[in-house]
């Protein structure tokens, strides 16, 4: 990391950032709650809230609840030291947000996007859709403190780079930190896996708040999932984990797309939904999902046989549930093994109904150990699309401040 | 807590915890070495470590190497502080050890035990044996700081006690950390489930060194995992993460002893093996086992398996390959899902040979993602059956000190 482009005042030591972190996730706190929070001692605390509110970091806030004693002075962040940036990079669509240093969004911006495009030209519309945000409100490049991006890829975080990502094969090991602080040079930037970033936004500002240990799954064309592990954004050892698509649920299943048999992802995901969408009409097994083919020119999708199940059709419905089971057949494995508190179900397909909420559900209570259903709720993503974005500033937020080595 | 039962030199803040923790995992440290650690100032550092040499918990030692200019002061645990205790409490036996503040072994002592006793029972023989290693080294019981005890069953951590556990009913919920502090007055007692405590074992003093990420496997009659997961136990939600002996592996598959089908459990474990050699006697298809089941009065077992299909008894090798697969293809899952380093096989059914590690890796790397599998390394623990009470140890160890709040 070359020093010169880190704003001198952002460099903090680890109590310091702690504290940082504590105040970004809970609002303002005051001096007594940060030294319960963190067991530092009062000494250590009082030093650090100075040495924050010298740099302008920490501000002062109005008065909290008194505790029976003198309403304390509460303690929050500087919101207006600078912009953060969260960028939401599918495979076909941008979505951008600036935000505050509080996390509260100013600005946005979508637009359709080809990710199997040249970085460089991907990258600098990234850039300028920035610029354009940041001129929006009468900000300067060099007051944007750190950049958060999502991509559909592998990502080895420490390195801010894709390995072997199938749907952007030219993006791999492209140095995209390097190439975005060459236009913000106050920047720090972060980039991870698309559904680390909606698990992390779910943590800081929707359903996984003050939880602990939660999975995220995406369900769209492919299926993933992001894991948040004792409070963090949990990686793997080739920042590969998470790839639950591509669990075996069936060892005579078909060939997936990976060379394995029996992929969930290949039995479970969007285009398998629409392939026995497709084989329904052919049977002809549902009148309803045959006029629905109809009128889409022929191309089947899992949208269309959701349509038809809220609709009543009942091949359509088992095709839901049918896939729903199979989801929550792997999640009950999981289950058994991360024991987690709560499994956020997001992505494009996951809008195919309350039956495949109810489908998945089942399937992992009957398969899980009772133990370990105990506390589990299993719901929709709350945030729902826009868990990317908001991800993106969270995942921005916790790299504005660099912590000294 | 009661606190009055606290030594008072014990209670220690967070920073102070932090930097006992890394010397306690490092061994000595100097000033400079914790500050690049932990990312704390200098000036932090040192009035920690001037406070904690001054409660005698901290000690000064030998100058380390030179790093270009003085040869620093090194800093390391004062050991003869007290004495720390590890129970390995397995459904057929007892294994303690005592040991130093700085984790080695002074004393050791093994017996046979039955589980399903009546907790008092068993709890007071254990005090019996912790009072007889005090003994042998002049020591006194309140000069016991902490006991570590792993136990074959759920747990609730935070509280200390079991859930449910199916090997010892009479155990639900009995207040263990109360009944062993009446005895030893200055312990803080922690307890944890046995392969967790294995887990802890190979992290602090075992091939898990310096790894953040991995699975410990303990087959044996049933399958359990433990979890190190950002360099510390992971538990889950209800203390029931790592249960993956109930993971599917088919769902056509035999019904198991907790009701579901197909769980790898029922398929691989032990008595799995066992009965698949007893099946191969019966139809004819192993000379060898029919003789060593003849020796061994009529009674199979995974071991008589293993030593056949190491003898090159072409069925039991089969036997023993299966299993390795079935394990194997559940780990995969795994993998995909956590991505760890490393996968460490333990437990007794591990010594059934080397066939048996084979065939659990060509599984693993068969089903798991190229990129999971990158730097993936699947091994026997090299602890062995030490592992679970040197994880003990460093149980106790890990709460010696006691954090302010």
């Amino acid at each position: 990391m070359t020093t010169q482009l880190t704003h001198p005042t952002r460099s903090v030591d680890k109590v310091e950032a702690n504290i940082l972190a504590s105040i970004r996730k809970s609002g303002p706190l005051s001096r007594a709650e940060l030294g319960d929070l963190l067991g530092y001692s009062r000494a250590n605390v009082t030093a650090v809230l100075n040495h924050l509110l010298a740099l302008n970091i920490l501000e002062e806030r109005e008065l909290g609840e008194s505790q029976g004693g003198r309403r304390p002075r509460m303690y929050g962040i500087n919101g207006s030291l600078g912009y953060v940036v969260g960028v939401d990079m599918g495979a076909t669509s941008l979505d951008l947000a600036l935000a505050d240093l509080n996390g509260n969004i100013l600005e946005r911006v979508s637009e359709p996007c080809d990710v199997r495009e040249e970085p460089e030209i991907l990258l600098n519309r990234v850039a300028e859709l920035i610029e354009e945000m940041l001129g929006a409100r009468n900000g300067r490049s060099e007051q944007l403190l750190a950049i958060g991006i999502g991509v559909p890829g592998p990502v080895k975080f420490d390195e801010g780079v894709l390995v072997a990502p199938p749907l952007m094969p030219a993006w791999e090991s492209f140095p995209i930190k390097t190439f975005m602080r060459q236009q913000f040079t106050a920047a720090n930037v972060a980039i991870d896996n698309d559904v680390n970033v909606m698990a992390m936004g779910e943590t800081c500002a929707g359903a996984g708040k003050g939880i602990d240990n939660f999975i995220f799954l995406k369900i769209g064309t492919g299926i993933g999932a992001g894991i948040i592990c004792h409070g963090e954004i949990y990686r793997g050892q080739d920042g590969a984990a998470g790839d639950v698509g591509h669990i075996c649920i069936d060892y005579n299943g078909p060939v997936c797309h990976c060379g394995n048999v029996g992929c969930l992802e290949a039995m479970a995901a969007g285009p398998a939904i629409a392939a026995r969408g497709l084989e329904a009409v052919q049977s002809g097994s549902s009148d309803m999902l045959a006029e629905a083919l109809a009128a889409n020119e022929g191309i089947m999708t899992a949208k269309i046989v959701g349509d038809a199940a809220k609709a009543g059709d009942l091949a359509a419905n088992e095709i839901v549930k049918s896939s729903g089971r199979m989801v929550g057949g792997m999640l009950a494995g999981l289950v058994n093994f991360f024991n987690p508190q709560m499994i956020l179900i997001g992505g494009s397909v996951s809008h195919i109904g309350i039956r495949y909420l109810s489908a998945i559900r089942q399937a992992v209570l009957r398969r899980s150990t009772a133990l370990s259903t105990r506390h589990l709720r299993i719901e929709f993503s709350p945030l729902g699309k826009d868990a990317g974005v908001i991800g993106a500033i969270w995942l921005a937020l916790d790299h504005v401040f660099t912590i000294e080595n």
